[in-house]
């Protein structure tokens, strides 16, 4: 438990998806098969709810977010989201839609890495939640599709406009927010979308065994590597490479520099303790 | 015609290059095709005062800009631009490349996609106009060649050290600046400076048929995803997830949202007003 | 000798590393085979202060840095850099992470070109020097490895996590920040890790010819080049465009613009003399 722990409870159910920790892994699965996982009002306010009590507790090193059945998140679901909006006033809409970004910038922010697992189909929301994370581990079912504007609305959705063209660059990320056509695994990992190609079917287990091989590491240096990689896409190179240096010295006062060390000379392999 | 019409005129009369529009599609062709649609003063004053023109006007929902003839454009001609430049004053110089520059900016802020088709040669400010754009579309002969250091300048012309990198990334946006070698069209669509390869001979109307397609569709969605686009590119995250919030409540009030899940109910292709 | 030259003496004397000057090219070698070039505090120091003595002097058109024997570059030497720091104080420990800092500002900022010709391992430091550099010529045995958080530092050290995002995009940058796996030739190459691939042997050979063509070239117009690059990745579209042009038309007054019109005037090629 951390010190920093308040009077705010823990959460003892999530309604609207799955939770599951083991071995410093979290693995949130998104539940509704028969709907591909379409998100509702609830599974967002979930994902930012769940996301910050992970990120106080420390106790979870990696999360994966893995959708059941044919695909892993087909998007904000038709009925319960686009109909449910339709009769909303523009405080509530403004309200709706600072939630789904809060859920990115909650992907971004958190002090684990994040693994999305994808199979069939990664689209609107579901793709911008895949975008979001650190890793893409995806097999050769993925497709990913940015559809906003086929349902009339913006491509720059939850940080989309912001996020898709620092890992794909402008050019790929224009054509794929205006147009809102399915990107295939192939073309995904030829322009940097995916992370890893896992065998057919194999997403959910390559995702695990990178979420654990995460989990077993130096958790403090790869909390700080995800936090520069998020912070320093919006600061100069003078201010990164001080910022980077006074990481470095911090982390040069932590334990686990000082196993690496041990273990190198003794010629044994570290045992990390993430601090 | 909008109601923010004050009292400038329309041109009557492009006399540097040549613009139809149908159906929303405004198609401005550079036509010197003698000398390879080399751009002088008066070419990049009409780019420049078009694209205002039609950004107030609003008539246009897609904007394709070609090149007649063997190429795209052989960038600024060298007699006309690079010969009168010798002679100018510091201020006059200044204009000139405010005004070069200012071309670029209204590309990348006309609220409307900009398609570039792309035959033969883009080279210098050619290059750059089509770097620009939102969307290229290239034939196999296409050559982009960035060659601005060829003739004693900087490789930085008109926002090309700060468009190129962000759609090819660094290293080979300073390779291509530096050297203004040629780009090839196999080579620029493996690093991601195509967005769509047509038949030999075909990029006109591969052209032609993206924007007619872009203007047929929810022209405010598109003209939204452009903005946000461009400005994201300049804002950090937290920034940007918020007016993508605000965007999408805006659209979500808009009338092309209720139409999409109107269409979507009644099983039938949804009418885009662009409103 | 530049007329901002101030009472500061030349350093006569390199010991950490190897300095040749010659046609406009200074060639910078890594000089500790045995131990696959492993950086000390001194060779950091030495590069620190080399790439200032070389901005100010003017002399230098183009740098090569390259790695004698089997390797670029190990990165920090486990003894005399790991261990050392170990017991250190935080002052020192800011001290020493500024200083590598300061030799990856150093090459971004530096008015010449540089050329990191690798082969074999750039691991750690040494691969962020490579990736600093503005052109990477590799061979077919070059291998990468971004291997901070394997010791228990921050994938984010000496501004990687500012840069690598910005030449491999966000999803490549993240996992190899994290991972730190070994990234070979045909996937650096693939990804724009590598500027140029050499053949077998031949990263320092190819590194030269690249150097002396740059050093034969349009000296100004290339540091202006580098300069607007480094600035723009920091800028938004509107003031890049204005540096633009206020560079141009720096450059449209200057000898080698109007020696590239009277060349191509008189059929000849140019004769640059870098103002």
């Amino acid at each position: 438990m951390s010190p920093f722990t308040g009077s705010a409870a823990r959460t003892p159910d999530w309604q609207h998806l799955r939770c599951e920790v083991a071995d410093g892994v979290a693995t949130v699965t998104l539940a509704r098969p028969e709907k591909l996982n379409a998100l509702t009002f609830g599974a967002y306010a979930d994902l930012r709810d769940l996301l910050a009590e992970l990120s106080r507790e420390r106790s979870v090193r990696a999360l994966v977010l893995a959708g059941e059945g044919r695909g892993f998140c087909s998007g904000g679901d038709v009925d319960e989201i686009i109909g449910a909006t339709l009769s909303m006033d523009t405080a509530q809409l403004l309200d709706f839609n600072r939630m789904t970004g809060q859920v990115v910038r909650a992907v971004r922010e958190c002090p684990f890495p994040v693994i999305a697992a994808v199979h069939g189909v990664a689209a609107g929301a579901g793709a911008v939640l895949a975008l979001a994370a650190d890793f893409r581990v995806a097999d050769p079912s993925a497709r990913f599709s940015f559809l906003f504007t086929r349902v009339g609305l913006s491509g720059g959705d939850m940080g989309a406009a912001y996020l898709l063209p620092r890992v794909v660059g402008l050019g790929h990320a224009t054509r794929l927010l205006m147009l809102g056509e399915p990107v295939r695994a192939p073309e995904a990992e030829r322009i940097g979308l995916i992370s890893e190609l896992a065998d057919e079917g194999g997403a959910d287990e390559a995702a695990q065994r990178l979420a654990h091989r995460l989990a077993e590491g130096p958790a403090l240096a790869y909390a700080q590597t995800k936090a520069l990689l998020t912070a320093e896409l919006d600061m100069p190179l003078a201010a990164s490479v001080e910022l980077d240096a006074s990481t470095q010295a911090l982390l040069m006062n932590g334990e686990d520099y000082a196993e690496f060390h041990a273990a190198f000379t003794e010629k044994r392999p570290p045992k990390w303790r993430g601090r």
